[in-house]
Parts: structure tokens; C-alpha cells; sequence
């Protein structure tokens, strides 16, 4: 690895907030732990407009009991899973794929079109639903992004195994 | 962002146990860490207790069939989730939010008053069921934290967007 | 900590691929990565198989109504819940044991078995289900590995609580 200590930003400075490709990592990854969160205000919201609540002290209004598989709650936590199967292995495998010191054009590009693609994926999963290929689309341009780092940095550490 | 540069410890140094903010992240996060992982444990017990499995190699005992939404098990399970969704967000953004070398009194407040409301999350949703708002201000106590935390780092990094 | 500035690699050099311990860790988390992602994918192919589909745009067969509770979907589901339960705490529980600059071969070994664990333990779950205790004994490996991390981590960060 004595290749990556000779290149500028050298590999210890990789992650700082000197190294632009970090910095657009953090962004987005920001926006989406955000975006994440507002997935627990939005099932809430639907909660208390549909009154189902999943336990008996949560019941806040007269004449409720506790209730499951309303399908608009239902549909808003299956997006908010779906962000756990997706994002969450993003953040590592992209975190990672930094330690590489990949080409900033490439790095930031990708960080920013799977970001995007999943912010389009939770406005028509559980926003707006609008017909498929939409949903799948949005999906599978973050996970084909992740398998992509995945691939660069595997091949890289492949000796470690 | 060659002020960083100029302060100590230097950016260079930030994930390191060189640097107290780094140490008091990586202590909370191990307690959150063990903590989720014990949740799998009281499923567990429960499942156990009440003699409910969902996989049909799972029947330890004659007699039992394979059963589902059982409340006992299914409120430990409900509080596992939330905290797959509130607190591996959270690790992210707190590990990031170390990279903008904050203020170690104000940061390390964060880092303890989110762990600690989080494991009082579990004590009223898991183990013992309490009357709201207990729950809720617990939850929104870490989410608040982690919003404030990237509120702070989206506004560093907005120029990488 | 200063006992650690004087060790080689020092410090501030263990978040690179300069570092043996983290090109290990790197190169399983890849893999434990793209193994939660193919996760997604068989749930698509069970979907297909069987034809369950949990959203109204999602009916790409004439005749088909969403539907829930399948076995064959929900135990691939179990599996990659159970995923997230345990391999994304570990993602940043081994992390963060690499700033205490552990052994490296008791830490490449660590990582390599939790990793393998969790390939059998999806083998024996959601591929082909074979009788217990398989499945357990998969699991405890990866989350006795990770309490242990957790161990020696808190240990050396115990005065930053």
C-alpha cells in the first residue's frame, strides 16, 4: 500500500474534513440519517390520523383499543424497513470505500445519485405511491452503487482474507 | 477548512483515543451496542417463557406449534426495532459529527444524555411498561440530539452538496 | 494514551489501508455488506416464486391480490431482520475495537469468523433450513464476538463515561 502514502491527501487524512470526498459523503449522509428520522414522524403522523396504536398505553383517545396492520401505517413502516435493509449497509460500504482514496468526480457522483435515488424512493413508496417501475428504479440504483463500492474494495483488500 | 488544521487535537488525530471527544462516542456507543444485543436475548426469553417460536426447527418442547404476534414478544420486538431505527442512525451521524471537532463539553453531553434516554427507552417500553409520556420523551430525546448534530454538520459540509 | 502514539502504526494511521487490522475488517464488512443486500434479492425471488406481494403497484400477475404471511417470504425476512439486529451493531463495534489497536491476529481472527458465522447462519436460516442447533450456534459466534469487543473497549474507555 505504499502506492496510496505517496498520493496527496495522504491515507491518513482520508477522514477529515480536508478530503473533499469525505465531505460530500457526510452531506448526504446527513440528509439521509435526517430523512430516516422524519420516517418515525410519518408513521406517528399516520398513527394519530388513523388512531392505531401498537400498545395499550399509547392509546390517547377515548374509545381505542390497539390495532395492527392498518395498511397506511403498514405501508409507511415497510418504506422505513426498507431504508434499514438499504441505507444502513450504504453508510459502511461507503464510509470504507473512502479508506481507497477513490477519484473525487466518481466518489461524490455516486454518493449523490444513491442519496437522491432514495429520497425518490421514500416520496413514492410511502408519500405519493405511483406505479411501478418507479419504486424499483429508486431502489436499485443505491444497491447497484453499493455493490459497485463493494467490488472496488474487495478487490483492493482480496489479500486480507 | 485549513482552520482545522491549525487547532488541536488536528484533524488528522480526530478518530483516534488520542482524542477525548473520540473516547467518550466510542464508550456510549459500546454501551448502546451491548444493550441492542441483549434485546435479542429478552426476545429470546420471552419466546421462551411463553412458548412462542416462528420457525418449526425452533420447537424445543412437544406440543408447540410454530405461532406468531404474541404481545409479550412482540413489544420487545417492537422496541428492538425502534431501536434499530433511532440508534444506528445515530452512530453515523455522532461519528461524523466528530469530524467537525466540536465542543468536547457540549459533544460529550450529547453523546451521554442520548445513550442514557435511550437505555430509559428500553427500561419503560421492554421491561417494565409505564404510562406515557415517559416513552416518547425518551425517544425524542436522542432524536433531537441527532437532529441538532446534522443541523450542524449539514451546515459545515453545504458547499459539498 | 500516550503508550499508544508510541506503538507502530501509530494512532493516527489505524483508519487506513496501511493497516493490516483495518484491511481485514474492510474486506468482511464488504462481504457481510453484499450478503445483506443479495438478502433483498431472494425476498424478490421468493415474491416472484410465490407470487406475494405487499403493495397494490406491486401486482405485476393478473388475478393476484397483496397478501402477507407467506412462510416462505416471511422466513427470508426473519433472516434479514435478524441481519440488522446483529451484523449492523458489529459493523461499528469492530470499527471502533480498531482504535484500541488490538493484536492483529486476534482481531483478523475475530473478524473472520463472526463473518463466516453469519454467511452460515443465512445458509441455515433462509437457504436451506436445517435443524437446530445450527442456527444458534452461527448466531451466538458473531454476537459473543462483538460482547467481547464491546468488553475490551469499554474497559479502556471506562473513564469517559
Amino acid at each position: 500500500m505504499s502506492t496510496n502514502s505517496s498520493q496527496m491527501p495522504s491515507a491518513r487524512e482520508l477522514y477529515s474534513l480536508d478530503n473533499p470526498i469525505f465531505c460530500c459523503y457526510v452531506f448526504w449522509a446527513t440528509v439521509l440519517v435526517a430523512k430516516m428520522l422524519l420516517m418515525s414522524t410519518l408513521t406517528a403522523v399516520q398513527r394519530f390520523r388513523y388512531k392505531i396504536f401498537p400498545n395499550q398505553e399509547d392509546l390517547f383517545f377515548k374509545n381505542t383499543e390497539v390495532q395492527f396492520n392498518d395498511p397506511h401505517v403498514e405501508r409507511v413502516r415497510r418504506a422505513h424497513r426498507n431504508d434499514m435493509e438499504n441505507i444502513l449497509p450504504y453508510f459502511i460500504m461507503a464510509l470504507i470505500y473512502i479508506s481507497t482514496n477513490p477519484d473525487a468526480t466518481v466518489a461524490c457522483n455516486l454518493f449523490r445519485v444513491a442519496s437522491v435515488a432514495r429520497l425518490v424512493h421514500t416520496l413514492v413508496y410511502a408519500v405519493y405511491p405511483v406505479p411501478q417501475p418507479a419504486r424499483v428504479i429508486a431502489f436499485a440504483s443505491m444497491q447497484l452503487i453499493t455493490f459497485y463500492m463493494a467490488a472496488v474494495v474487495a478487490l483492493r483488500t482480496l489479500r486480507f482474507i
